[in-house]
């Protein structure tokens, strides 16, 4: 496999040149005294060593190794712990935490390409300090100040992990119907009693103590998703004086054998009475949860993209050093024995849609970072948008990015031919370790239905419309010659778009089996619309740089391609989401 | 994972109603000497049989255990040495092969239902027999007759088995490169030096031969591809009695760890001086090769659909069962806890891919096996218009089934939600599988080269008038109203595809690199046409049964859900297709 190279020129260009982050963070004031250029160069840089040196060297042996399970105990693959202290002690659990508990307090623009070097370097490491972030996330939040000064300063600080415990075996998507329990005690605390599965990092190794935030219902609860509740329930208590006690009631009672993120412990975790503290207000777990989800399901979109740009990488050294064939125009190297498979068409095909997919799902993703600092940090109607903007985008960002993350996967192994399915290139472990993302947090499906029914028919279009007219207006601004190009066919994507809105909106008022049965398509024809805007910025920047300038001309021929041959899939996609319900519901049960 | 059951109602739905097989039995003599349609029925009946009992339940244990390797041997998993047994003995070697030399001399179209039931049982146990089919065909047609009557009669019998060795580490594709030397010896034979890899069945502990057909080269031969001669190498000598003799110098060096089919030996082969036999003419190895391997190629389509079809059965049993969350319409299960996953439009996306897919490559894989019989049995203009589309077909066949067959398979694990992703199901198992059938025989990219450039553009498009032409002879024939909604999308698709091979061959005079830029898209849209041509026929049939057959009923929807959902994707695939060689070789290598 390709050492790992992190593509930090492609970063400083999405943030410096498209999305002119030294503007924003300057514009904002909690951002402007937090971080500037030399500190986020300096950040991504150090970053970017950890990445290459430390974590992407463990990948393949974790992978054959795996987390172990013996006694009630989870051991990590050789080399983890290490790697795990390093990551911890260079301060990097802190990254985005909040600056009152200990945390940097670092834009998302940042964090999120922090989190694409961790998932490119190994999926199974990153989703140990992934889980503890977005767990930080939802008690800086929700959590009470004691509960932050005992917990989430050591979170930041990386000393203790965390885990998100949701799913049960009878319930994952539908959590209405969990069967976990909490008690009321008379000191404040709950006892929690319930079986959970599929719970990532629910135990291991790795830190002293794990927080677990759990999800569960009073004796009382309303039914359904209305009676949910979220509890913090530690691994081992925690004495007034931060020190640990004794074991809690909570134990891991068997590991997931997957088919891959092998060095990720997918843990079952029995909690059997275990006092735990209330998260937020009763009853309203599930609006706490999402805040860590919201986090996490973009966070998973970016685990597409970063097991892509490694795909990229190994396929390109690949098909540069591997000869086989000749080029259709004739030999391209003569006096070697045959030429590169670089001079094959497909091959260069499929590159060069990874290659469009990886920076286009890089530009979005920036794209989508830079609206959550707004969120975050912004004020009165700029804030608003970018709320709407992010609400919309988050599906996207987990189905999409994951979606065209594993087609870039499945590419590179192809580009590989038969050297691609054995373990020894690693390219076949990409496509195992990228498969889940697809998969949790919400299946795509859930994601495409957040998106469609949720999101689009939940704000009758209102949603989309602030993303058209924030097109639209970009549209109107770049009128030069140059970029007609580009710029025609972003005005019939994003009308194709919204009319295709306007349709499915009027059907679903007859039926609103609509919504289902085209959100998977509309979910992608709006990926690869998005997706056309950034790779039209992208390219509207380029054609100013300089002529002998590389890395513009390769940015400028990739949006070429990317609107030559990948957003004409939105054509198939949009009769296929227009094909209506009867197509899906005319056929009886019994007829499948 | 749901027991596996044989769809044998689509098998004798495709051969007696849609594709008149006792009626083209009936007419080529030879055939109506070997079979009917009660011999059929006892076969199918008969292999279900095996495939569902003895091979299917072994295939979780082969893929947890694997085969393994000590000092130079290889040892199948448990229960594979007495599966093979049981297979044998039940005549199942000889299906296909020559009744000259024990052979049953079946005809195609029932022997790739008989692979179809292997492949979904277990794609690796299926690859013992597999190849040995495959190299009993090219023997069968380039050995010398004391060849034959020494190995191939022991091949059906089912005592031997054989392998196929080609790729060496540097040349895989590109086999002109190959550096396996054959050196003439005094009595006829050669003795054969060099290391071939990726040799499925090198080496397994299931038969007391195993036949090895070698490309390698002579001394003087020409360069390139004109230079390779095909030599039969067995593992062990055999004396004129029949009785095995010393070892010949075969070994094998190492086995590969892979992705998956685990159960199958992948190994590397090292010939020292070994002794071999020309099969066929010297430096005419390719072509004698070619005999096996354009059978093999479908035979890997065929592991497409095997996979797919088990991926189906199993995803609809869960979705059937597992219960989450409510119909969009409202509730259909108001009483339970929720409503089955199959309420979801999404979940019926889903699964009716999987099977207007499936249903539809079973088709057209039935159409090519009879074109197949038509090449071997028929005789005059009918048997050279088979040999015409046997030609165009066989990369779709190799390609279109694979890429369906994986995109099934993924689809299956994605409606089991997290438990598609845990080895205990076995769906995940599947994705493993079936991802090689795009690799091997020719990965799918270079199975897209041989059908554009090769078949469609070395023939100056007349083999795609063939099919056309037929096509457009169908729809002629089928002018009812009720056909009207499949015969007018069909004679759409077949124009689309004709003007896309125009405009193909048209460009292709200006850059030859046109081909290589078009070949998979094309292939694709070629899959598509095909498909729906094969739906029409099933949909025309069907709409002449009576109204209260489910059967029947289910055929017509999926058949509109295939046009409705499926067929569409030509659009972007045609404007992908179209996009030319600029998209692909504007860019300079040095900047991707």
């Amino acid at each position: 496999m390709a050492d790992y190279q992190v593509p930090l020129k492609d970063m400083n260009f999405l943030l410096y040149d498209v999305f002119n982050a030294e503007k924003l963070w300057q514009s904002l004031p909690t951002l402007a005294e937090r971080v500037d250029r030399e500190t986020a160069d300096a950040i991504l840089q150090e970053c970017a060593k950890i990445a290459e040196q430390e974590i992407a060297p463990l990948s393949r042996n974790g992978d054959e190794v795996g987390v172990s399970f013996k006694e009630g105990k989870v051991s990590t693959a050789p080399g983890y712990k290490a790697a795990f202290d390093t990551y911890a002690q260079g301060g990097w659990t802190s990254l985005g935490g909040e600056p009152a508990y200990g945390g940097m307090g670092m834009p998302k623009m940042l964090t999120a390409f922090h989190e694409e070097m961790l998932c490119s370097a190994d999926i199974s490491f990153s989703l140990y300090p992934g889980l503890t972030a977005g767990a930080g996330l939802s008690l800086a939040k929700h959590g009470s100040e004691a509960l932050k000064q005992r917990y989430l300063t050591r979170m930041y600080a990386g000393d203790w992990s965390a885990s998100m415990c949701l799913t049960e075996s009878h319930a994952g998507t539908d959590l209405g119907m969990i069967r976990t329990k909490a008690q009321p005690q008379a000191d404040g605390s709950y006892l929690v009693t319930g079986t959970k599965i599929f719970i990532t990092a629910g135990e291991h190794d790795l830190t002293e103590n794990i927080i677990h935030l759990v999800l569960a219902k009073l004796p009382d609860a309303p039914a359904g998703p209305r009676g949910i509740s979220l509890f913090l329930v530690p691994k081992f208590h925690v004495n007034d004086d931060g020190s640990l006690g004794e074991q809690n009631q909570v134990s891991c009672g068997a590991i997931e054998h997957k088919m891959g993120i092998h060095a990720s412990a997918t843990c079952v975790m029995n909690f059997d009475g275990a006092t735990g503290y209330l998260v937020g207000e009763l009853n309203k777990g599930l609006a706490c949860m999402f805040t860590m989800m919201n986090f996490e399901r973009i966070g998973v979109g970016i685990q597409g993209i970063g097991a892509a740009v490694r795909s990229y990488q190994n396929a390109l050294e690949y098909a540069k050093e591997r000869i086989q064939g000749r080029a259709l125009s004739g030999a391209k190297s003569p006096n070697a024995e045959a030429d590169s498979l670089l001079v094959h068409g497909d091959v260069r095909r499929m590159l060069l849609n990874m290659k469009a997919m990886n920076e286009g799902s890089r530009a979005l993703s920036t794209y989508i970072a830079m609206q959550l600092d707004i969120t975050t940090y912004g004020e009165g109607q700029a804030q608003q948008k970018a709320e709407q903007l992010v609400a919309l985008m988050t599906p996207i960002a987990k189905a999409f990015f994951t979606d065209l993350g594993f087609e870039s996967t499945v590419a590179g192994q192809q580009v590989f031919g038969g050297h691609g399915y054995v373990r020894e290139w690693g390219q076949e472990k990409l496509v195992r370790d990228t498969r889940i993302s697809q998969i949790y947090e919400g299946t795509n499906g859930v994601q495409a239905m957040d998106l469609l029914a949720r999101k689009v028919a939940g704000s009758q279009g209102q949603l989309v419309t602030v993303f058209i007219d924030e097109v639209r207006a970009y549209i109107a601004s770049e009128q030069t010659t140059a970029m007609q190009e580009f710029i025609q066919p972003l005005a019939q994507a994003v009308t194709a778009l919204d009319d295709l809105t306007q349709d499915l909106l009027s059907a679903a008022t007859e039926s609103k089996e609509v919504l289902g049965c085209a959100a998977n398509d509309y979910l992608h024809v709006f990926g690869y619309t998005a997706m056309a805007y950034v790779w039209a910025k992208m390219a509207s920047v380029s054609l100013l740089a300089p002529a002998d300038s590389e890395f513009h001309a390769s940015k400028i021929h990739t949006a070429r391609y990317f609107y030559a041959r990948l957003l004409p899939r939105c054509q198939s996609l949009i009769s296929a989401a227009k094909a209506g319900p009867a197509t899906l519901f005319d056929i009886d049960d019994a007829l499948f």
